[in-house]
């Protein structure tokens, strides 16, 4: 295992193809790839350090990356590290930021002025309150309600910026210039809403970022940070792309069964009677499930 | 929300009346509970603070808790802490600082003398390596096999204990005696086997442990680990019954089934051909998954 | 070391006696301690371990914290915690979130209506951009200047939130209430300033909470998340009063020097002729210092 | 700032150069540059986007490093990575381990044989046990007493290792082989002690490592693990200079002075009577500081 030559520094084509470009995001947005660290490579690299002479057998580099998904074996995807340079609304950054196991380097509006770009949503976003899940949106509004508040949205940030950059105006050519207020930038900032956007870099392991995936590119995770979740998720399947199946399979894709899901799929295959709603359901609460878990199982095993 | 008066500090009786109490584990190991923080309502406080005045209609401590868990929302979980008191054998002790979402303070070997205690299998955990499981052991050894093997283990661990106390020997009154060596102490424990006895203070989040545990406590988990696991398991059922119950239900009880997975199951319900093997592995095979893959998932599903 | 016996939970009655109590920061924001684990006899406890049997020439509790805190030995400060009950304005919460060994539970504006409280400076706090430090304040406005620029302020805030009222009402008793509109709560939020309150459960231990103590009450530190840093950096003088006077000693109100700073610092107490300040400035900038450093020194030092 | 032009991958040709070369620590130890992300200029990269447009101003990068280093803007070091792969003895990956911030594949002794390469001190460095650091070492030992210790520790770790091939013999060819035992890897490594070499691959961001070689490169840390420190440090040095050097200035070689050793420092600039040892000392005791205090002062400032 200790081949101690020199190596070459493992790279992806399809990244450094890629590299400074920009994927537009949302109205205003993008996500720019600024720099990586390992490949499909050095995840089986990793995991072999692991089983040293005993590997021989986990002869396939495919076959040993879905291994290690599925089996949790998350360590040797921490080897694979990405960095972003990120434009985002101020209220996806704090959804994103929540995400500990990271680095990030933001724009300062302490230190610097911020553009005046706010995140107007598109008219087919401006949806109802969902009355189902109580943090979505369900339904697109009427055009003539939806143009109403988007011009509310607009009127209200583009006058709050207006008053951000007299508030912050300062000559420096002129200090006797009438419409110099500088008042501090820390404090004028306050005024803006959150639908500002601002700027990051932001690096993190490969594990972390499909834990990351897993939860921002799932459909109960905001429509807004959802589009730079699928961004990211496009880009990976260009750097690592057996990884990317093997998380398409193992995590996105997959679904977890409660200990009373699995009762209940064992004795739906053994027994033909379950396939009888009702009785389905009965059985379902017989084993403690709520009627909400029940459905959800209906539709995972899509039982008419 | 924001009911200001003065509050009691939560506490809980099951744990009050077993802190600093010694849970044997292993030949000499123990686990002493030393401090918590917060019960199953302090995992409900937390989760009511973030869906506010919109709360009212979950309004069951229980289903709460198991919705929480069902829908990976972690972070109420690592509202509680747990303070333990843990003697354990090094190469145990090396598999467990591996989980780093954790606080510890260990025994210093360079500052202080270790004691003479050193881990010893019981007859029946003398195992030949498995051929199933490359990292796992399978089948009791006869006896006069593993007598042999325990009295190497203990001989060689007692030379090497007796010579670190040789070489570590200093009488603080005499500084002519002549058996002083006085060798330094972190040098001197180099000598010892991984199965000698160290001690620390470990303290973790209720989230964080509860994935220790579905990892610790599982059967692909080393058994001397393991031991540890399932007594933390049980002490955490008097602390945080509901949520212990949960993870029981929802964690480590359940499984999680691929994209390939969730199709076969779809199929088996709907087509009674699945019923038979060979049509199920055939189809197994034709989405994507390995011999063994299958093997797991008719085991699973307890398929004869 | 192992003394087995039962114990009580360790408890602060200063914390026991504030435990649920609202301390006032800002106009509108509070802190409240919810829970904590351990006190300064948890530092010594856990520091105990570590030195196991060599532990008796460190008798004296005092001394000991002192010890660690001036050595580095931050292990030991991790094994207490605190949890937080905090409102805070969104700009705050913004610059708080960014120490990221904490466990926060967040007021979800996806979930619930926010309530319409904003943060408004007092005019005192009403100050120009500084000149010296690109990311401060400095000197109060004129009277008349900051009372404009106040209101301003307020009626931004309030306008966008008598907007985000009108853009979320729904009248749960009459779905034909004509003034229904029913915007998703997720989206209609984004027009909101981050002068606005949140609240959360916060959650770490008093090592990261010195760490963010030493960085948030600063005199860097924006004005307003200073106030709330002073805020817990009293309490946790009643609750570790040993930690607390040990970090302001080392931490707090010690300085570092670099290694040219200390090059000069001895050079001053060997050779008078450094005392004059030209000579000071000459031999700095030989050291390799800017002209910034010598500057920051000689005020460290009270040079005239 | 937004150029949004393709960029190349930043790349260090020292790094290129020595990626996978051995550079050999202790007696069978090693470090490998496996691969590396960024280097100074990242470093600026990063906090660049932090001061935005107001970044004119910091227009040299060696003095912006310098900056970020000496007012503890940690982040934008966080931006470069560098992953290691070390063979390193038990004992030292029980120190390294507890740097947690880190990602980590070891080489697994459940699933594969272990060389029998041990760790053996120099006869240099057989040392006593300290008397004034009760966690060192201190005063090498008389030739005829270390060769009588290095013969025991060669003895019992060979022992040890002969042992542990025996247990685990397993002849694949020949199941009636009669020296086959195939006792499980798992348990047979116990008997192995701690001065065994291991291996992982270890990756760490440059603002974690910079604190690893600030504790570990120190001479309080054991002698074993400040030779990997050091090596470290030497090959930081061809990756990141400039971050390299400023390191050494303001985090390696400078020192932390307490509140009350920066009132003694103030006085001894202001009074020359403080260069009499007595007043020093009284004065000391008066600021609060214990003996030991004051004489680590002492020698900070090289007073006589």
């Amino acid at each position: 295992m200790t081949n101690c030559e020199k190596i070459d520094r493992p790279n992806s084509e399809y990244m450094d193809s890629i590299l400074g470009q920009r994927f537009d995001v949302l109205d205003h947005g993008f996500i720019r790839v600024i720099d990586y660290m390992g490949d499909d490579n050095a995840v089986i690299q990793a995991a072999r350090v692991s089983y040293g002479k005993g590997t021989k057998a986990v002869n396939e580099d495919r076959g040993l990356i879905r291994y290690l998904m599925r089996h949790y074996h998350t360590t040797p995807f921490e080897m694979c590290e990405i960095k972003l340079h990120v434009k985002l609304p101020v209220f996806v950054a704090r959804q994103w930021i929540r995400h500990r196991t990271a680095n990030v380097n933001e724009y300062s509006a302490r230190y610097s002025i911020l553009d005046g770009e706010f995140y107007l949503p598109q008219p087919e976003q401006m949806m109802f309150q969902s009355t189902d899940n109580k943090q979505g949106r369900q339904g697109v509004m009427p055009p003539e309600m939806s143009s109403v508040l988007l011009r509310v949205l607009k009127e209200d940030a583009t006058r709050a910026y207006r008053n951000y950059e007299h508030m912050t105006y300062n000559n420096p050519d002129d200090p006797n210039d009438p419409d110099n207020v500088n008042f501090a930038r820390e404090l004028a900032r306050i005024n803006l809403p959150t639908s500002i956007y601002t700027q990051w870099y932001w690096k993190t392991d490969l594990h972390n970022l499909l834990h990351f995936l897993r939860l921002r590119a799932d459909s109960h995770a905001q429509f807004e940070i959802r589009q730079y979740a699928e961004t990211i998720s496009d880009i990976i399947g260009g750097w690592v792309p057996l990884v990317r199946e093997a998380a398409e399979d193992y995590l996105f894709s997959g679904v977890q069964l409660s200990r009373m899901e699995l009762m209940l799929v064992r004795e739906i295959i053994k027994s033909p009677a379950l396939h009888d709603a009702e009785v389905f359901d009965h059985m379902g609460r017989n084993c403690g499930m709520s009627g909400r878990e029940i459905a959800a199982l209906r539709s995972k095993l899509q039982l008419p």
